[in-house]
């Protein structure tokens, strides 16, 4: 029952008309304050600094009978362009995306993601490449907002740690802000694809977890719209939830973590005790030629995504539970393996409480999720200059 | 980027006038519209509406200089009466809070719980008895917010099951309501300790969670003041979260729920194997003694407590998780062993991200929460009649 402060509410009411014109727009002053219920003089002074900005633009709509011109309002589209930035393992996808949600373009390479410093180059490069094409005026606001997994410091934009990339402590925020005239967020992967399901389901469900596979074991949690983040935005670290305190040693140093019995390089090195392995791909080709030792691999592995998914399911209790990561995405063999077996692992009560959905946003959302992002925190602290 | 409906924040900006009153009471119809951006017009019809309906009243204050008296408006204390009701194992507590969270009766006494219907009497008549000795006026809002161990439908008030109690599918609200002329809800105890443990810290904490362990294992999250309460109110459900698959077998049918390994009834039938054992208390003074068996059991107790924070706090990402319940609560031996021990479980990287406390809001948590959540309730949906 907190109230916040008043500059809070100030900000509040600022968002709440710019959201107006971008959802509802063409839209007029007095149907703007209506719908607000704020004060026509509050609203009409929003409207004239969103104007004067340049994050709205008049459009005169004939009135039926009398000919005369109404004035209303709708969102500048160019006015605010996003960057959205995947780093995975060697590949670099970027999309330029504009204020009303269209794809200007889009670009996927592969790059050694093991040095940042090639990372910083390709993604200040392309950027720059990709602006340079377009006619931008000056006054346009661009950001750029960069997924990749691991724990990221939101705030400072460092990342923290990821295995995946084998990066610790790099400043990207600062590192790409020094290359790049514009502000850059750096987020966990799985946050903004996350996101970008969300938005796909169009606000079917009010809640929606997302788990990834692959590399590493982690998930992030949608509530109305917004990442659910916790005090640090470390929630969703599944992968370090203990799922057997007497079991396998865990590099972190821990015992029986989750992901020790998931994650890719897990599999390949249980395999490698019998085959010389190098990939997941030979383990199911191994699987599907019914070899035991393959077999029990897999199966073991399905049990611990069986796991995963009642743990996600009993502790936020989503409406649908969407899967993702390599190991879903690239190996339809355990994609179609999950969905068959994973009911054996949920606690009974929850079992038809949610949905599970493979992953449709694919190797676009993390880009997608990337552009919402940047447009939502825009919004959410958008503060107009005019007073 | 959602925008709710024009009834949605038409109920919104009457429950921020109210909330204004309740928190900075005495305050002026000029303050409400200032400090709420809201026009003037539309915040005097608002308190207008209040003034009717009798929630807030007047209160002239003489201005410094001239002597004359500026009208201020404050909450009506007795306007919103709650009872807040905790259903234990055998025991039942029943408070009655006024609209300023003061204190008005509290009384607690045992009762069999086993038996629905000797509950919804003893209920129904302590509110009875209470009600009759105030001299309440006929327009009073009187609610009944009950909270107990178990997993509820807060939509129908129905206890699906609570294997504490040993109920199941027990329409308490529509019995409780037949007996008594007021809105009932139904609550999860977890939730309502919750609410009480994060009032009490007054904001130092966002994100606070809960941990109950005690006849079942369960959570509970605060963020920002609200319960976190995923899609349907099953969050927090940890206690069936699965920690080794491969583990003992749980009554709900699936191996290796966190609960089997903590909950007080499984410590006694796994002490039971060794010794005639009827209570936790008798398992804690052979542990006194050195004997082997004990130290096992309480130690493995220990090892899964600690893995219980440490899942806790790797999905919700917590600043502060507070441990409550009859083992922590009544067991003084324990309590301060899981205190120094939990350390061992938790992920490296989040060691230092929050604070273990035990609760201090004790036995009369549930009860105070009842209340928070009764009168969040009814501010949050408040709706003016005036229209």
């Amino acid at each position: 029952m907190l109230i916040k402060n008043q500059d809070y509410l100030r900000r509040r009411n600022q968002s709440l008309v710019l959201k107006m014109v971008l959802e509802h727009g063409p839209i007029s002053r007095a149907e703007i304050a209506k719908k607000t219920m704020m004060s026509p003089t509050s609203a009409s002074r929003i409207v004239t600094s969103l104007l004067k900005e340049g994050l709205i633009r008049e459009k005169k709509i004939s009135t039926s009978q009398v000919g005369r011109k109404a004035i209303y309002f709708v969102p500048n589209e160019d006015y605010f362009i996003s960057f959205g930035v995947e780093i995975d393992v060697n590949r670099i996808s970027i999309g330029m995306i504009n204020f009303v949600g269209e794809w200007l373009e889009a670009k996927s390479f592969y790059c050694d993601t093991a040095s940042s410093e090639s990372v910083i180059n390709v993604i200040s490069d392309t950027i720059h490449d990709m602006l340079k094409r377009q006619k931008f005026s000056e006054s346009k606001i661009i950001r750029i907002c960069v997924g990749l997994p691991g724990i990221i410091d939101i705030e400072s934009g460092v990342v923290q740690a990821s295995a995946q990339l084998n990066w610790r402590d790099i400043p990207l925020k600062k590192l790409l802000e020094a290359r790049l005239p514009y502000e850059v967020q750096i987020e966990n992967e799985l946050n903004l694809k996350a996101l970008a399901e969300y938005e796909a389901f169009q606000s079917t469900y009010g809640t929606v977890a997302i788990i990834g596979f692959g590399k590493g074991v982690g998930s992030s949690v949608i509530v109305n719209g917004d990442i659910f983040r916790g005090a640090h935005n470390y929630s969703g670290e599944i992968g370090h939830t203990t799922v057997d305190p007497y079991g396998v040693y865990c590099p972190c140093g821990n015992f029986g973590c989750l992901q020790t019995y998931i994650a890719e390089q897990f599999l390949i090195s249980e395999a490698s005790k019998t085959r010389t392995i190098n990939s997941v791909n030979e383990i199911i080709r191994y699987y599907e030629r019914d070899e035991k030792w393959a077999q029990n691999i897999i199966d073991k592995a399905l049990i611990y995504m069986g796991v995963a998914i009642n743990n996600v399911v009993c502790t936020y209790n989503p409406e649908v539970v969407v899967l993702s990561g390599s190991l879903i995405e690239n190996y339809s063999t355990i994609r179609d393996l999950i969905l068959e077996t994973y009911k054996e692992n949920i606690w009974k009560p929850l079992l038809d409480s949610f949905e599970l959905k493979i992953t449709n946003t694919r190797n676009k959302g993390v880009v997608m999720g990337a552009a919402l992002n940047l447009q939502q925190h825009f919004i959410d602290n958008f503060d107009e200059k005019g007073d």
